[in-house]
């Protein structure tokens, strides 16, 4: 393949676009792979495309390595399945809806676990027809409220989603593992870090799921991992309850007038000098703060709730949302507040809430973290103005509805399978798989017979990864200021060929070098625009991030051209240091950069 | 690649669909290529995914080698640029649109013109970055009020669009021509056949277009050609109209009763017997039919307007409404002709009718054929009931507001072009192409400076090509009563191998040939299905219609395996006949069946 900067519909640009708040997305749009038609919808321009076809290249070599097989749905999917699934609703507004010219519902799907169900029962009935694992790469639709970040969350993406089909625990087991090494494969191809966490499934349901996360700070999962080997998306992470109290001994509750404690810290300093407990100082961490919010189901019913957390952790809404599912939340408003007047704003006590609580005053649902357990004694508001309870006990004083995971996730926090502290770090998501057990199968009739001729549902597993993510993904971690620079595997061409000089020698070196580039069958980007001073060639050679670069220049008077590898990493380097330029005979040139392409691929 | 039937995900089924109306539709489910979602929505199962696959890749082949480079736009679109040229009304229902969640409008793209126009608009600048190619393969959506025959016409489907970007109108006409001569390779390489007939532009535009039409009875277009070479759309024929006509000494216009002549041919036959003319007799094409329809404007507005063709033609409703396009047609209600008491319903004349017609009574909108020309003497309604007209010339005792194609196109009228008679057929649209010209260059501001600094007006070209209705056409071109037959540069596989016995020999046999075919790199489905009988593998092999049919079975004793091929063609036979098998020793087989499969592609 010869591709030439003359004729090639690419236009690099010197300014970052006004919306672009990462570097892939940046990079992407600079240097012509991608252009926005939309928010969070993208045109592919030649450059980016080739990209991507390489990725899904090395997806679909994967997935036939584990036999599973491609087939291909359409976008625009009628509503009835995902109505009999629930998630027609639960998907609420990130869900594209539309009528066709009869008025018959429609949806442009964001992924296809009821039309595989639909069409493996369509097709199969008997155990003999499973394992069975189906795929596409295609077009996907999330109406996402903050569409960001290019390629990273768009409104329109591509995903390669696969499904598995067994007749019993361990045929699911199989399959998902089969599926967790092929992408293990597919990442480590890609050349993209990643780690394997514990994740909430979240809309798809399912009875276990694993994130594939690559570690970036520009990431909008949080996860944690233990030196024990424990990782998790922080929505997953599940608290270590402590052991149950006996409250024998603990003073009664007593609300004290306390002045001036607008934070947290102020109450813990004031109560420790007006009313200290024996054993040891009052810390935050016995400190019950009683957070409002307000939730809505995906029919649009909204609620108000009150959580409770100890008072050194904030409410992370986006655990306490995963904790919900398909519960939306958000603060409670001033309305909310106003339609319960028992709930006094900064002095909320555990003492009025709860439904199981039977002096509870408001009836409002009441959920707390998991450290709340009974017998546990906490300074928490009198639900006065002004005024805390002190010696308030779990159990005693007051009864909650159940926990909650709500409480934000610390870096120290234990692991909760013992493997010691965590640490807390961002990622992508570029792969998410979901042993999703029987709910679909059960809600869409998905049986088939076993040996008994006895019909028994079939357990599914689904299987994603992002492709045009994983693209951003890719230019996320290979790129300097200068621009782009990708691996070999997944660059659009290997080999970026710069004439740098106006003669007729340079042109004809570069042609001659092209050509038996091309006839080696490497994939050779020819700068050959007559009117472009090599300094502009130069730097959208840096900005194209091709890996091995080619110049054919001042130099060839004496014979020579220089090749030089973009990414340091390829050199061996840091990031960061820059590799040397190596200076190769021209009638030796084609032999060598064909030597230095195999070596990279 | 080996496929094995014992896995594959396919279910052949001895039942026709119940919807399906053509051999296309019927035998791509039945084999299991294709699974309907939706009324026109198809899910690709993997055997119809190969096929497509196999279409793309001629199509992108061809499309490199004119220099068009490949891109991919997003299916949802804002409404914006189709709003800047009309388009987002003139699609009126054929358009799917929605919302998103801030509701914003949006469409799923029929096409691209808007779209690759601002891209390029975006990007480029001077007539130095062009001329221009750029193509996608895409899913495009269309709300068809009827969606029918599986592939050949649905609601969401794949297309090639490619435009052209040119400075002047000579190269718009060189990239128009490239495009055409890259259509004829497609096709030919496909091995569909195609006549290429002048066509109407429609909601798109232009100054010009012609399609590939694949004759065959089942195809919903017809179109027309001559022995002399002129071929076009019928909705695109143009009627010769005679010399006008001097009506000095034509009688003057003369009502009388003509009871009993409820057709046009009673209406003849009296008219002879009582009103004689002089120089000949009366014939059905003296008679002036003057039909009543509404036309709706893709606002909605409705209009009853009158069409007046000679009597032995009828109103081509498709004719008609390409003529009056963006306006929909139908057949006027009673109700219109309530609103419209001065049209006699069966005595319509046109000295009632027309804007521009002093004497109209009804000033409705009044078109004819363009053979009614000034002088022409006709029969025709007295705007009484039981009365027809008689002497009643155009010019003289009626204007019309314009002419208009809307009569029926005949076998054996004259081509347009004096090329001789024409005769009629039908076809399926397999590809479309439109010299644009200006139009949405011009609605969208796409310019770029000229040698001399002047902005100027780029020209357009777009191409279009099913690449989804091209599997059908081209499974309605190769099949027989048994099932599919493949030709083998589009067949899922080249050689299906059915092993035909259950003993560990054929078995083992059909392993190593499998195994031997695959190392040559030929495609090969296995039916290797443990407990299927001979009988039903063969007739599955029917159905499927993989080019090369190899039997291991009983002649396995004798030391020889079976190979057939599936179409006549492919032997040398007419159709219906059917290839002979041949039989070659198994130590033979690979490199004998290699041999055919390199014959054929």
């Amino acid at each position: 393949m010869l591709l030439r900067m003359s004729t090639l519909f690419v236009r690099t640009l010197r300014e970052d676009p006004a919306d672009a708040e990462v570097p892939s997305h940046r990079l992407l749009v600079r240097a012509g792979y991608i252009r926005r038609a939309a928010p969070g919808i993208y045109t592919w321009l030649p450059l980016g495309l080739k990209v991507l076809a390489k990725v899904e290249r090395i997806v679909r070599e994967e997935m036939a390595s584990i036999d599973a097989q491609e087939v291909h749905f359409p976008a625009l999917l009628p509503r009835e399945p995902y109505e009999q699934t629930g998630r027609w609703t639960e998907y609420g507004p990130n869900l594209f809806r539309l009528k066709d010219r009869r008025d018959v519902d429609y949806l442009l799907a964001p992924t296809h676990e009821e039309m595989f169900t639909l069409l493996v029962k369509d097709l199969y009935s008997s155990y003999k027809d499973l394992p069975l694992a189906l795929y596409q790469i295609q077009t996907k639709y999330r109406d996402e409220a903050r569409p960001r970040a290019g390629l990273l969350r768009g409104r329109e993406f591509i995903m390669k989603d696969a499904y598995s089909f067994d007749v019993d625990d361990a045929g699911l087991d199989a399959a998902y593992q089969r599926q967790r090494e092929a992408y293990q494969r597919i990442f480590m191809r890609l050349g993209l870090e990643f780690v394997i966490v514990e994740a909430m499934s979240g809309a798809m349901g399912g009875s276990r799921s694993e994130e594939f996360l690559m570690p970036t700070p520009i990431g909008e999962d949080t996860f944690v991992r233990s030196a024990g080997g424990y990782a998790a998306n922080v929505e997953a992470v599940t608290t270590v309850a402590p052991p149950a109290v006996d409250w024998a001994g603990t003073p009664a509750a007593h609300a004290e007038d306390t002045p001036d404690t607008p934070t947290i810290d102020s109450l813990v300093t004031l109560s420790n000098a007006r009313f200290p407990r024996a054993d040891r100082e009052w810390t935050a961490a016995d400190t019950l703060k009683n957070v409002v919010v307000a939730t809505t189901d995906p029919e649009g019913n909204r609620e108000v709730l009150v959580v409770g957390v100890p008072g050194d952790r904030d409410v992370d809404m986006t655990r306490l949302e995963a904790s919900l599912a398909p519960l939306a939340v958000e603060t409670a408003t001033d309305a909310d507040f106003a339609r319960h007047p028992e709930l006094v704003k900064g002095y909320i006590g555990p003492q009025v809430l709860g439904r199981a609580h039977t002096g509870s005053e408001s009836a409002l649902r009441f959920l707390v973290d998991p450290r709340v357990v009974d017998g546990t004694r906490w300074i928490t508001g009198a639900n006065e103005h002004g005024r805390h309870a002190f010696d308030v006990v779990a159990g005693r004083d007051f009864v909650a509805d159940g926990t909650v995971e709500a409480a934000s996730v610390r870096a120290g926090d234990p692991a909760p399978d013992g493997s010691g502290p965590l640490e807390l770090a961002r990622g992508i998501e570029i792969g998410h798989i979901f042993a999703l057990g029987r709910k679909y199968a059960e809600s869409l009739g998905l049986t088939v017979l076993n040996e008994n001729g006895k019909a028994v549902t079939v357990t599914m597993g689904s299987y994603g990864i992002g492709v045009s993510r994983a693209v951003a993904a890719l230019a996320e971690t290979n790129h300097d200021d200068a621009g782009l620079a990708w691996p070999a595997q997944v660059a659009p061409a290997q080999v970026h060929l710069v004439a740098a000089g106006k003669d007729e020698a340079v042109k004809a070196a570069c042609e001659e070098l092209a050509a038996d580039l091309d006839g080696l069958g490497i994939e050779v980007l020819l700068d050959d625009r007559p009117r472009v001073s090599p300094g502009v060639k130069f730097a959208d050679a840096e900005l194209l991030g091709l890996p091995v670069v080619v110049v054919v220049g001042r130099s060839l008077a004496e014979g020579v051209v220089e090749v030089r590898l973009r990414r340091p990493a390829d050199a061996g380097l840091a990031a960061g240091e820059r590799p040397e330029a190596e200076r190769v005979p021209v009638a030796d040139a084609a032999a060598r950069i064909g030597q230095i392409v195999a070596e990279l691929v």
